[in-house]
């Protein structure tokens, strides 16, 4: 459990990660009574990031899943907490979209507040499932698109 | 806009409100960092007191709402805010509905501290629909007979 | 307790309200088992429009009621709900700061979605209290600047 | 990365490892449009079961750090989901305290719904820390006391 580490190791045939970056500002009712952000509400950024990220990538955005029928649940959430973020602290918001073999969705988040100053890095595993639940182990056409798209660096 | 007033009238002959009282805890999130209650936390308290209402007058409980394919909507939200609650304050939450000729919810709240202090009192008017958002008129049987039994005092 | 009424009289003599719009995105979170946005989290949506306002007016800004030692507690919400907004539809917060003879903030606000659909209507009422929260009934210089240029119609 | 590993490991002279269980049910608020309890929330179930061992254990309650003038701040969080709990789904949460040798707070939970089905396990880590946010690295009599208990088998 050691703090710093990388959460995913890219494999010598992967094409590169994916990043998008987010900002968005600390809300009033997210800071707790000693004065920084609940650790809980960390978890909320992190979906700003991967909305900001399907915006950018729409293949891997929640409108795009709904109209296929998929879900995509996360089944892993991982922080580390470096520095506390405080009321109203401009942040940004780097998700980076992970090479995978199999089908699922390994993101990795990196927030930094004023100055560039490391708040929380952390990260969460997605499957992609149908809307009964069962975990979809083929890639459907529209995501081999999308992963053809990437292998041969045309997603930039 | 006065303060501390009545929010419903009772008709001369309209059966006497029903009152249920639930007590929960503050949470450590739901205080900001002036160290009270965030003030849009209580919507979450009046929905404990409905939640206990519903758990003694199953009638109108979300699940039997649910079942029937029924939607409770609210379409007004008034609360006055007397004095905050804290960190682990122990409250409890008054829910009483008051009788309505139109087929509505008229719900008034009443949620004291330690020792009994008033912290916020308040109210919902909620109409019932079906699941496409049209307003229902002519109360269903079941909600009948739950109308039948409270004018003629068979709820307690 | 009429719908679409006016929330704040205007006496003849008051100078005109001030209004700034903000806007933002339904969040995936803050949407309910019904896929509309759950009643409370309009709440949060009221503190966007008042962050907004104190962003173009910093006189009313949380920033600068701390700096002064100053608190603006919340003792009165009303919410008309007029339609629901969903999942990741844009929405337009309009914030409204009415002119009060008291010290006293009072706020509307009509929160709009898609289509400029109308979504809800609102108001707050705040006091202005020191940090032990005791009301203040005299205005402090820097607010008495802030609503002489008001009246003089110096403030857009 | 894998799932349903043991998050702490116990060294041959540790002592029992301490544990609470709170039973809770889930808010409607807290429940999605896939009509399950959005991953986020699960982070307040977490502090709902370290408020159940704090009232068992009053050392580690938020309220005895706070009267020592101490934070606990969490460094590290980690949640694997494995099925999601549904509305108004009573849940119990089980808190683990493991003995650590350094000056900081290993918590394990494992969440289950109705039939006891798992829904979600995984761990905090918390350091110890003055006001200031300065890491304390030698125990203060009050938690050597609690820990001198614990190792002799004196705290159930």
């Amino acid at each position: 459990m050691g703090f710093l580490r990388e959460y995913f190791q890219r494999g010598s045939d992967d094409p590169e990660p994916l990043t998008v970056t987010a900002v968005r500002r600390v809300r009033f009712e997210e800071v707790d009574m000693l004065r920084i952000v609940w650790h809980g509400h960390y978890v909320s950024y992190l979906d700003d990031g991967r909305v900001a990220f399907g915006d950018r990538f729409p293949t891997v955005s929640y409108d795009r899943l709904r109209r296929e029928m998929v879900a995509a649940p996360i089944v892993q959430l991982h922080l580390d907490y470096h520095s506390p973020l405080v009321f109203d602290e401009e942040m940004h918001i780097e998700t980076t979209l992970h090479w995978a073999d199999s089908l699922r969705l390994n993101f990795t988040y990196r927030i930094t507040g004023g100055q560039g100053k490391l708040a929380v890095k952390g990260y969460t595993v997605q499957l992609m499932t149908d809307l009964e639940g069962r975990t979809i182990l083929i890639p459907p056409d529209w995501v081999q698109a999308f992963r053809d798209q990437w292998r041969n660096g045309d997603l930039r």
